[in-house]
């Protein structure tokens, strides 16, 4: 087996590439939430100021680019790789974010996991000596996710006691192989884990099972117990999805 | 600037991955191309025995994956990644066709170049001492793309004269820290070109400008002349974008 890698799903990072900058640019909701103080930039207008949700959510993510790049100092000029991705149709919302940059793109697709995805290849790309500085950037917006995933919104479908709230938010952190931290240590990458569940209204029970999944191969190739971290914090898995999580390792004897 | 980069878009692997195997499956006009020798499958219905075409796409990848592996002589359990991605929504043939595999998922979103991002990011897993194996993974189907970017068949839509044709086709490449080649060497991840195309049925317009850019960011980043290879292949531009790259280059005084 390969140097770097501790069991079957994660790698250990031989130079922990450090978080260097990080911004988070939300919606009007989201800006009443406990998390205000961390965000950069909250809007009041949900289309913040574009004529689309789409667009919106591409500028959200532009948005979130030039804050973190203005905190780090740097142009996109200085940033190797991009690594983005989001939940609309052939990712426009990164796309477009990401077009003026001139930085080399690689397009992710991971839906809730897409933060985690960019972040894993963005630190591979900086430990393994392809980049100095690389970027992982993402977004989803309510309304946007709404249509691509249910229904329009103007259509006023009622909504089920299962279903969540999309976040209207973007972030967007950098890389680089020099920096103060946090450090990337380990990645933990998850395979795909169909539970079955087809109601759009329920995602997160359709990705509990996937949580539980990764978590369990991440505590199990480092030999750890949940309990080793302060915070764990996966994709949105609302209240139904959390609830089967923590279930699922009741079952294991572990208290998460 | 770290040591493996060669230039702003290229970086050059320290120990070049091998392509240990490779499988392409395809639809009937395909096998009827002057290809047909080199295709593992050729299936006589588009629909590959499913109810839909999506599906139908869905099954080809899996037969692309699954002849792969034969010819390694591997079992999934020995890959480490799997880099996988599709032109449909939420890439839906992709994960569906590695919903049993088990391999640790990367989901990517490159359209035409979803194959050449792939072969890079499993490279650099490799040459980054991240995996031993990794595969790389792509699907499109001429039935399923038209209603997802255009219109579905049904509707007996006129096609334009600039209009490609979207190939029914699935391949898959395993590649390895050991093998005795094909190696990948080089690298060069492109930037987005926006080339103010707006027309869905003229693709090929729209990606020459990004082709003609990376093409030339990797001449340029290896201090080579197209000449230097037997044989360039980009994603399909069809007629009209392929003139146009040829063009460009003409213009670059280069007779591609």
């Amino acid at each position: 087996m390969s140097c770097k890698r501790t069991g079957k799903q994660t790698v250990k990072f031989a130079s922990p590439p450090s978080v260097i900058a990080s911004a988070g640019v939300v919606g009007k909701k989201e800006g009443e939430g406990p998390l205000a103080k961390s965000f950069d930039y909250i809007s009041e207008d949900s289309y913040f100021g574009e004529r689309s949700w789409e667009k919106a959510e591409s500028a959200m993510q532009r948005l979130a680019f030039t804050h973190a790049l203005n905190k780090a100092k740097l142009s996109p000029a200085s940033i190797q790789y991009v690594f983005a991705g989001d939940l609309l149709n052939q990712c426009i919302a990164s796309v477009f974010a990401m077009r003026d940059s001139s930085i080399p793109y690689f397009g992710l697709y991971g839906a809730c996991s897409t933060m985690a995805e960019g972040l894993t290849l963005a630190a591979m790309s900086i430990d393994g000596g392809y980049a100095d500085t690389a970027c992982a950037v993402t977004s989803s917006h309510f309304c946007s996710a709404e249509r691509q995933f249910r229904m329009p919104l103007e259509y006023g479908g009622q909504r089920s006691p299962t279903a969540q709230w999309t976040a209207t938010a973007a972030g967007c952190a950098l890389l680089s192989a020099d920096g103060d931290g946090p450090y990337i240590t380990h990645a933990t990458t998850g395979i795909i884990r169909d539970a079955g569940i087809c109601d759009a209204n329920n995602m997160g029970a359709a990705m509990a099972r996937a949580a539980y999944d990764t978590l369990s191969a991440h505590f199990g190739d480092l030999g750890i117990e949940p309990n080793h971290y302060d915070l764990i914090v996966t994709g949105d898995l609302g209240f139904v999805g959390r609830s089967i999580v923590i279930e699922f390792f009741r079952q294991d004897g572990a208290d998460i």
